[in-house]
């Protein structure tokens, strides 16, 4: 089925997803690791956060970005690994963003665990959705995300966005999220 | 988890997929069916297509459009499943399609079967790539998509794309694809 051709093709060679684990590889795969030491700030507790070790796993990203970030029209793709653990009370959770064009949407769609997809608009107001296995999740625009794991075993989750969204991790940095997702009682709980 | 809202959540309620079928479900997911007949024009050999049974199921698409058609910065999300089957010594396949807004992107996934994506720039340069479990497509802006299912059992992908990226099947309709992908000496083929 494959035949010589004289022009470039337009676009990238296909990568390759497990849906069994939800890994991706391939030509263009990347990844990102993030560590408890990269998440200063995030969690609430920070005489818990200092006590533990800042090497510790919290989440690890592949991403398949096949044209420039930036580019209007096109998608990009990544795979979301997050680890389960507790700071204190808090669950282990992404850092969370807005996009930095804010009416850019996303989609998530679980793979493998248990947890929540938090959704905040711009004045603070804030929904959860659950995940599971096999759950698809909107994530409209103007919203920043993040996702908590409340289970005991890695949470998976693929992800798809406009390659012109970027992200704008700082208005999380300076003011965090609404609500925060704890263990009460045996249960996870958004007080 | 849940808690009482005072305002209505910025998206709709998470949809269902299940991975070991590429089978979508859950509120505000369509469905679409194209029959034999419906796809007049698009095989090459005509005698062989009219002696076959016009309801005859080429695709089925489950779709999931989460925002209004045509708004910028949204996705939609949609999974076909693709009969095995031919007309003459041509494959089965879909209708194909560029994007009404030309730079638009689409990712393709697949999660069961065999086959091929065909892509044609304006120009009718095409290129095919081999579709089979797990792997994942970039479809650029500005070329025209299809899909060759040839295998002996239903092709399954999920499919995401921007809200307001549209289909011109007209083109299609008009000038076809450059090339076709047959059965010779039992092998397929893109002459």
């Amino acid at each position: 089925m494959s035949i010589i051709q004289a022009a470039s093709p337009p676009g990238p060679p296909p990568t390759l997803v497990d849906w069994s684990t939800g890994s991706i590889s391939g030509e263009g795969v990347e990844e990102s690791v993030k560590t408890l030491g990269q998440l200063e700030g995030i969690f609430e507790d920070e005489p818990a956060w200092r006590a533990m070790n800042p090497d510790t796993e919290v989440y690890r990203v592949r991403y398949w970005r096949p044209v420039s970030d930036g580019k209007t029209g096109g998608l990009f793709w990544g795979s979301t690994v997050l680890q389960p653990g507790r700071v204190g009370d808090e669950y282990f959770m992404t850092h969370g963003h807005f996009h930095a064009i804010r009416d850019r949407a996303e989609f998530y769609a679980t793979v493998k665990g248990t947890g929540a997809l938090l959704i905040m608009r711009e004045d603070g107001e804030l929904w959860s959705q659950k995940m599971k296995p096999g759950t698809v999740h909107y994530i409209p625009g103007d919203v920043a995300h993040r996702v908590v794991n409340t289970g005991d075993e890695p949470l998976i989750f693929l992800a798809s966005w406009p390659s012109d969204a970027g992200h704008d991790y700082a208005r999380i940095r300076a003011t965090g999220f609404s609500k925060r997702l704890v263990l009460r009682n045996g249960e996870p709980c958004l007080p």
